[in-house]
Parts: structure tokens; C-alpha cells; sequence
């Protein structure tokens, strides 16, 4: 079969993409780490929660102020007032903010606030936000279906690309197998798979595919040897009062361990 | 765990809940077939396919006039022409209309020529989407994402329900496993977990979940032995021609002989 | 790729392979049911379950004397004992019997007294029971791997073949997926696939797809609808207290009942 | 649920089980690693590559002399012959042997060469030779079944342990899920999962997970970065040639390469 993308390939492009936010930059053989909570809970949380990234080595401050939620009885986000948190966190620490977009309703003013908007696992087939975020000035964050194959998920970037935005980051966070004793399955073969087909930058998320705490780290530290370009980690200052997800949230301490560790085994790794 | 969905349980209503359109009740014990093609193309093929699959007691037609394609090159859909086209297949044929409706944009559109409104595998999870359905006064044929779970399933319908719109069909369309002599793994053992769990009728769509038409006819059967509340089929009279689906549309002719099997074997199902 | 067997093929053999045990033949259209306990578990147990499914219309009795369980503390079938019961059941109702031969240790004891030598799931690689099964002269079931592909099954079926013995039954028993309403996934597309692929008899297993009695029903409605060559169906007088598979195995009444429904789907299947 | 195991569980034995093999030791918190071709050829062939991975700093030589093949076809290994070879390669190198038993029959003759016993994928419910493994004083290298959950693996340990053999080393070699870049996926979850459950030592097996050598690096890598207690490595001098396996093996410059960036990520990890 021929490949059947065209924009994303390595083959249209051959050298690797660098998309630059902020300080970071995804793609040029560094190793940015977006850290931050599940959802915004309030400004003081959010505050806390990106000193406490900032300063042991985050380069982007995520948190979700829209969330998709497979109930309709969850908490569902702040909505506005959680972006205007987030544009807080932003003035005060410096860090750009990562964000999720959930649909095209809402696209316009989650845009005006996030430096990097995310497209979830549930929506990585709604073509219509794909083609609103391929007419986005901002890089997107595409993260992988939880039963997307590469081919599905790099068609997915190009319809971004085919609208004109070519700054896609990939976020590889799990697919669904039989497996019960994490939440999903995260799949780090994927990496190489998605360096060799495609010249964007592809980083990943070991809090979603894991649910849980001990087994991100260990994930994380996995992440950062697989030759991703780089890492997103949930970071709560109380996991256990968190509103969503909080059972696979690192506390501050154990993420400014880790981002030792990390720091290190990506210096291992990127040396030729 | 506690069961998280309310409107949809069966702890909630125990009666079945019964979905009329036109001549067609889903979830009465009766077995309504819906076919038709996979895309709407023109004008004369979807009366000539709408002809054939009513003379052999197809009760709704389907077709699409919005087509969710994996890549952004394929044939999208001939858009509100195709809707055009459906409403003069009503009206010639007498048959209702069943159709897709991708994103909240188009809905109020689609809502207007459609008699049925259906919500594909990919949107399952598109909650701006259920929310709209939720608002709507059509019936919804909720098909079930490729790798949802039986719990996701509902909670995607509660979405729809707690918005006011009781009318919910739900499709099993196959599911995402390492199996590559079929497209999708057809999950029949999900009828009757959704009779035990729900109200809502469910249908069967073999066409989508084996993408092979000897295979579509031996599923047809299985899912009318299933116990299941309907079944949809793709039918198209040129087969060979198609712009999407081809493999797996059954000839009319086929369509013919397989109504007769599967009127038959409902027939014994059916008894007490 | 060209496919890897060679005697299991439609392109070696055109016409269907047709296996005759007792009054029951596989693979020349007629549909043989197989019922019986899980495990042997006492000589009245298996006469009064043996002439309640002949009652039923059951051409071969199937029951455990060594069974293969998961942890190495359940209860591991009575060995000989449970062979000698089941020679016993044979003597008293004429009905053939199928039992599970586990390792080439046993083999010349089991194959002493079974009719049909049944290979499981777990064992679907285990070569060097596969070859000794192919220098047998009885017929072998063989269990479809939980994680098996077509082409890994047919293959297994070759190592049977190529040793002499062609009398290989092939049983779908369901997939292991994601899903959790069911214990494994039956795949009933399968049915077709092998029969595109090979001449070899296909019967269908719900009982341990399923592992809920409700879910048995239903699937062994859907085996006879899909074109398989049989169904083997657990049965047991006092489910309740099975020492294994209790809540999987139906009641003798709901087995007869069942029955009458199972033979009315196959001659409306079997007609051209 | 109550947990069914009880000799492998972290309940039973709190402290780590260490395995002492020639230099290696497995769960004191160093990283051995085990490597060598999937074949053994011809003695020239494994002393070759013997020498290059004893180079390297493997600490084992693997290599098989009984293959389980999809295919009655393909390149079964070369038995016994083989099996002398390994003991020249023990002889000349001083490396300990790891290869792999297929069934109880050639037990006794592996176990005479073998230094550790590795009981494959396909095996692992295999419950006869589980049971010779257990009266055997040898380690033994129990793989995780393709479709094998955390507590089917774990019991599969148990059936081991209870015959009294508590040497055995568990390794992940990827899971079989819908993907297609990799041969199978990877489950580096499952080695924290089985740090908490469990006191046996964990290793890992990227080459038959990725089947393809880019990714083996990076898998191998991440595996370090893990906490796992080790890899095995699949190394052959001329892949191109290789019986069997040859897409996936290292070449052996790649592996003196890799396996300075294994161990200096492995002190990483390794500091508290």
C-alpha cells in the first residue's frame, strides 16, 4: 500500500520539524517537559502547582480548563475562568500554558489563551476541530486515538498540515489492550515508528496511559530513553483532594526528583 | 463499582424503550432493517438502491451525505446535495431517512432532511455533538467507538438522554483488536449486556465490522439470531463502483435473498 | 505474502473436509451440537447431564477428566477416573465423546477412551502435543488461541495435517480484547474466513466466549446463524455447584429448549 | 478478588528474590543482560558472537537450539547438535547458557546444558512443563504469554514455585494489540506492576516485542529506564543471514554501543 499522507512524511520533508514555544523548543534533539494538574481547580492551585514545575525544570505549564469527561455527572472544567487562571499562571511565571480545545464552538477562546492548544484522544477523529486547529497560528498537540494505528493518527496530523498549520506535536498517551493493571498500555514503540514515517516531533504521556503514580515515573524515565522529544506529566499539589485524575498525579517533590533522573537519561541519550 | 449512568439503566426504566419511525419500531421485538449505501453519490443511484432494499422490506434507508473520512484526500461527501438527494428517496419511496451528522456546525442541516440522525464510531466520544443530539427532537443511532467499553457506551448515550432526547438507538459496529481477517471484531456478546444493562434498543451494523461482503451476510444472520433489536446493511447496485465501502456492500440481488433468511430466523428468535 | 500452509489450504483441497464421529458428521452441511459438563466431576453427574442432551438432540458428549487450569490450586479434573466415567456414558447412551488432551504425557491414555481428542486454547502452540495429535487416528478439535490470528491457527491445524492425520475439527472459542461485559470476544467472522481459506470443519464454542449463561444463549443462536459446522455447548444438571465454569454452563432445560431453536436457525441457513 | 497466588506474591516474601547465575545476579537492583542470536547456526556463529556480546558486557549467552515455529516448515533449530555448541560457547567464553525447553520430553536434555531454562510465550500455559520446570534446580526464564494478564503470568510462576523450584526470572516480551509498526507492543507498565505484586525478578525482551532493530534500541533503553532487572538481547553477526529472526537482531558494533548507553542509564535509575 502507498503511504497514503503526504504532508507529514518524512519523505515530504526530511528534516525533522522544530516548533518552538516559549523557551522550549519540540523537535531539535532537546527534551521539554510540560508538567501541571489534570484540570484547573482554582488560581491559588494552579499557582502553586507552576512554581513548583517552574522551578524543577518545566519548560510549559499544562492544565485543562475545558474537560472532556466520559460522564456527563463529572465535573466538566472551569470553562473561561479557568483559561483566565491559566493566563494568570503565565504572567506570573513565565510559562507557557497547554491547554485543552474541545471543539470548534469553544476553539476562538481557549485560541486567544493557550500557547499550545491539545486535541484529546477522544477527538483525534473529529475532522471538523482538526480543520479549525489546521487554521490555527498556535502549534497543536495531537495526542494518539486509544485505538489509532500510525497511519490513522499521522492522517490525522495532516489534516492540520493540509490547512496550513504545520506545527504539530504528536503525544503518544496509551492505547487500549487487555491489559488491567494500568489504564492503558503505553506504547513506546511508537516513537521510532512515528520518527521514521514523519519529521514531527512526537512526545509522550505516561500519566494517562499509566493511572498510576508509581508506574509513571517509572514510565517517564522510559519516555525520556525511547528518543521522544519529550515528556508531559500530571503534577497536583494534592493529588488526593484532585478533582480529576489524581491517583496518577505526581506530588512536587517526587516530579522535581524525577526531573533529575530524566534530565540525566536524555543527556545519555541525545549524545551521538 | 457502583453503576455510574442513570437514564439509560435498566434500574431506571425497565421497560424497553420503543423508537418509531415511519413503519419501523426499534425495541419492540420486531427486527426493522436499515440499508442503503455507504455515501449518497446521485440522484439515481440512491433511487434505484432505495427501490431495491424496500421491495425486499428494508423499512429505513441509509446513506451519507457527510462522510467521515481518515484522510483528508478521500471523497468527503456530497454535503447538502446528498440530503437533497436522500429527501427525494423519502419521497418517492416512502421510506425514511437515516443519515450521518458529523459536528455540532452541520447538525441543524442535517436535522432538517434526516429522520434518523446517526453519530459515528469516531464521535462517540464528542460531547459537544451528544450534547446537541440531546437537544434535538430525532431519533439518534449512537454507533459505539471501535474501542469503547460497554459502560462508555451508555455513559456516551446518558450524555444524550440528560438533555432532554429519550430517542436513542444503539449500534454495534465492531471493535478494534489484533484480528486482520475482518476489518473490525463484530461484538455480538454486547446485545444482551446492553439488554441487561439498558432500556435503549440496540442494532447490529456487519457491514462496518467486516468490511468483506461474504462475511457481511454470515454476520447479518448471526446478528438477527443475536437477539438484537435490528440491523443495518450496506447495499449499493454497483458495488464494484462505489466511492467508499465497495468491498463490503452487498448487490441488491444478495440483499434480497439475505431479507428473506433474516425475516426467518427472527421469526424463530422472536417465539416464546 | 504467499500463504505459509500447504494441506490445511482450499487450494490444496477444494472439497470440504467431512469428519464422522458416530452419527455426527462435521463439514458436509449438517450441524452437530456437542454438550456436556466442563469438568467430569462424578459418574451420576455425567449420565443424567449425558441423557439430557442426548435427550436434546446432542450427537457427541463432552466433559474434562484432565482439565487446564489457570492456577495450580483449582480443582485439575480426576484424571483417569473421569475417563472411565466418560467410557461408562458412552456405554449407556451410544453418545461419542470429546475430552481434553493436555500434554503428550497423557496422550495414550486419553486417546484410549475419547472418540474426539480436544487440544485447548493454551495448548493452540504446544508442537509437540500438536505433531503427537497428528499421528493419531482419532479426530482432533482444535481450539482457536486466545491471541491467535487466522493464519496461526491454520498453521497449528498444519502440524496436525503434515504428521498424517487429517481429521482436524477447528473451534472458535473467542479472543481475548479489551472488553469486559464478556469474558473473551467471540469472533464469528471467523467462520467465513476459514471456510475462504480452508476445507477443514469450523464449529463455535459461546460457552467459554461468553462465561455467562444469558450470553450463551444468544451466541449459540449466532454460531448456527453464521454458517459454522457446529456448536459444542456447556451443560450442567446443577451449574450452581460446578466445580468450574458453573455460571457459564446451562440448565438441561434451557440446553432443550435451545436446541429446538438451534436446529430451526440451520435449516433456514442450510437452504440454498 | 482475592489474590489466587501465594508463593510468588510480595505478601508471602517481602524481600526480593535474587538469582545468582555465573557473574549475574537478577533482582539485586543490578542490570544483567542476556544476549546472543534467536538460532543457534553452527559454532562458528555463536563463538563469534559469543565473544562480541561477552566484549560487550553481556553477562549471558542465549541462543536457541529448539525453536517453536508458526510454520511445520520453517527452521526448527538444531536440537541436540545445537545444544553442543552452546556448551563450547560456555567453555570458551565462560558465559552462562540460556535456551530455551519446548517440552517435557527434551527436558531432561536442555537441563543437562542449559545454565538457565527459558520457557517461551508460547508455554507459558503450558501446565506440564511448568511442573518440570518446578523439580528442576536450574533458573528458570519464564515468559509472559502473548495475551497473558499480570495475574495468569504470575500464577503461571506459581505453578514453578510450587514444585519447589523458586529460581525464576519473569520476562515481558511484548503483548498482541491491533498495532502494526511493531511486531508487538511492549508493556513496560507491567514491570512496576509486577515489582508491587511480586519479589521475583522482572526482565525485559525489546526484540521480539519491536521485531524491527531501530526500535530495539530504543525499547532496550527504555527498559533500562524502566527499573527492570535486566534484558535480553537478541545479537547476530550477519542478521542478514540469519535462520531465523534476523530483522530484529543487533548488529554486534550496535550492540557494544548500546549497551553503554543501557548501563549508564541503569546507574541513573539505579541511585536513590
Amino acid at each position: 500500500m502507498t503511504k497514503p499522507y503526504k504532508l507529514v512524511g518524512r519523505n515530504f520533508q526530511q528534516k525533522n520539524t522544530h516548533i518552538q514555544v516559549g523557551d522550549a523548543v519540540f523537535g531539535d534533539g532537546s527534551f521539554p517537559v510540560i508538567a501541571g494538574p489534570c484540570a484547573v481547580e482554582n488560581e491559588k492551585q494552579v499557582i502553586s502547582i507552576a512554581n513548583s514545575v517552574k522551578n524543577a525544570g518545566a519548560k510549559i505549564f499544562r492544565g485543562g480548563a475545558f474537560k472532556p469527561r466520559t460522564s456527563p455527572y463529572s465535573f466538566q472544567g472551569l470553562g473561561k475562568e479557568g483559561l483566565l487562571f491559566l493566563a494568570k499562571v503565565r504572567e506570573e511565571t513565565g510559562l507557557p500554558i497547554a491547554t485543552e480545545v474541545m471543539d470548534v464552538e469553544t476553539f476562538d477562546l481557549v485560541e486567544e489563551y493557550a500557547d499550545i492548544l491539545q486535541i484529546g484522544s477522544r477527538n483525534m477523529h473529529n475532522f471538523s476541530l482538526l480543520r479549525r486547529a489546521g487554521n490555527s497560528d498556535k502549534p497543536i498537540l495531537l495526542k494518539r486515538g486509544m485505538a489509532a494505528t500510525l497511519a490513522e493518527w499521522l492522517m490525522a496530523a495532516e489534516y492540520i498540515l493540509e490547512q496550513g498549520n504545520t506545527n504539530v506535536i504528536l503525544c503518544e498517551r496509551g492505547i487500549r489492550t487487555f491489559v488491567t493493571h494500568s489504564r492503558n498500555t503505553l506504547d513506546l514503540s511508537v516513537v521510532q515508528a512515528v520518527k521514521k514515517e514523519s519529521h514531527l516531533p512526537v512526545i509522550v504521556d505516561p500519566s494517562h496511559a499509566a493511572g498510576i503514580r508509581d508506574q509513571v515515573i517509572s514510565l517517564a524515565y522510559a519516555s525520556a530513553a525511547s528518543g521522544a522529544d519529550g515528556v508531559m506529566i500530571e503534577v497536583h499539589n494534592h493529588p488526593e483532594d484532585a478533582l480529576s485524575d489524581g491517583t496518577q498525579s505526581l506530588y512536587p517533590d517526587q516530579f522535581f526528583m524525577a526531573m533529575k533522573k530524566i534530565k540525566a537519561i536524555h543527556a545519555i541519550i541525545g549524545k551521538e
